[in-house]
């Protein structure tokens, strides 16, 4: 989504809030995998196959590791270890984590600014129907979001003030796009921080949201089973129903548009649209659509 | 010295005591250098041009950290890192470094024993002539041992407690050994930590140190500049001093053997014979010499 807007806006025009509920600490190492896929594919240099990573990316370091029967259920490549290597270092030396998101997307030349939602810690814990509460990555990577949940919650939330910026990101924005991500552990989090889902719907009038479910399903990720497992219908409506209050346009794929009325019924203006980004051209297609759609 | 005695003894007769002093935390990363060039020299995988990392090693993460400015003038080798990375995660996990030093010699099948001197804070500080401190890697690697100092003292010592084992390999050996190593900042660490120096001095008689100053210089490193920095002789008799209380038998090289008399005055008996280990023979050489010279 942010590289459909980057084609569509001058990206200086453009502020990426990220959420940072999947942050975790591997062998020491602050990892933030939201803030990286973000920067390494506006940088063009995601892993194209498996959608995180760099691509042309080596595995040294993770090949070694094995010989002492270390942690590799997490994938580091080498090339990506160097910015959680450098990350670590200036949390230890005391920089706020928005300021070396800074540093870091200027080394990669990104040209919009990106914030993580806080500086401050927050953590998506997840609680499995077979009891008990892991880790959002121990959920989504070492098991592979296989396992049924019962719940999702934000540790560290009511206390996480927002990093500088996002509030007035969002109150002077033209417009809010709420991204097609997973509502429950990707724009959730974000709405978990203090006054963020406030904001947003403050400017409910200025807030464009689309839908991650497309035909029932989600394109990528758990989104469709966690919705399912927390009681949320798995459609659009369950969408609209989740954003109703924070935006003012839902956009929504062409093969849900039997189910428009249904997403208005529920308090949310439909926008019928070509929603899946499968090339850049589409991508910056629904970004035109997204910004176009409120006028 | 390690791999020249692994050679004509049982490796499963010898405990290696490594210093720790020189440990510094990069990156969030707990890095150990003395005892990864141990565990890499016995385990024949150290790089021979530099003396420390791994052969064939890759350096992916640090051209990828100079894209941030980071911190690259410790160069952290990709397969290498995977050494500390496991050591840090393994210290978070509560484990003590010398349980994890012998995960890690497990993971090359070294037949010896390796423990850290302490599994305690201990940290060599310089003093430089200019002013101030800094800590071991600061002096060694990042100003290149190329800046006069004045002092070396050892922070941590006084509280540091030998790791398990430590004292017991000193009591219980047939010989100790003093490697030839920098005796101000490689054996002075380990002496400095409570009770080790007692220990060694219990059983001098049994005790042999090989002098590290060969013809009035150090092979390698600055050992030669900081004894004459810290008012000591660079020479065998100078080394013979630091070690008489130590050790029954001073190994001094060939090229010393005038200075015998001077090491006898010194207080402590000289063996002269080749010490320069240029091959694997004449360490396995010096490694019978060290064992032969107290019977």
């Amino acid at each position: 989504m942010l590289a459909g807007l980057q084609q569509v806006v001058d990206p200086a025009e453009l502020t990426a809030v990220v959420n940072v509920g999947d942050d975790t600490v591997l062998h020491g190492l602050h990892i933030s995998p939201d803030l990286d896929t973000c920067t390494y594919t506006l940088a063009g240099a995601i892993n194209p196959e498996t959608g995180w990573g760099l691509v042309g990316e080596s595995w040294n370091a993770m090949a070694a590791l094995e010989r002492y029967g270390g942690l590799t259920w997490f994938r580091l490549g080498d090339k990506d270890l160097a910015t959680h290597l450098y990350r670590t270092h200036r949390l230890r030396e005391g920089a706020a984590l928005s300021t070396i998101t800074a540093e870091i997307t200027g080394g990669w030349d990104l040209g919009l600014r990106m914030i993580p939602v806080t500086d401050d810690p927050l953590s998506t814990v997840v609680t499995l129907a077979e009891g008990g509460t892991v880790s959002f990555q121990d959920y989504f990577v070492r098991l592979q979001h296989g396992v049924p949940i019962t719940g999702v919650s934000f540790a560290g939330a009511e206390a996480a003030r927002p990093a500088p910026g996002v509030i007035e990101a969002i109150t002077e924005a033209t417009t809010v796009v709420i991204a097609p991500s997973n509502p429950i552990v990707s724009i959730g989090p974000l709405l978990a921080v203090g006054g963020v889902r406030d904001a947003i719907a403050a400017c409910r009038d200025r807030t464009v949201a689309v839908s991650p479910i497309i035909g029932g399903a989600a394109l990528k990720g758990p989104a469709d089973r966690m919705l399912r497992e927390l009681g949320h219908d798995v459609s659009v409506v369950g969408v609209a129903r989740l954003y109703a209050e924070l935006a003012a346009v839902l956009v929504i794929d062409e093969i849900d548009a039997a189910l428009a009325d249904d997403v208005a019924a529920a308090g949310i203006r439909p926008v019928v649209a070509p929603t899946i980004m499968s090339t850049p051209e589409r991508a910056a297609a629904l970004g035109r659509t997204v910004l176009e759609c409120l006028s």
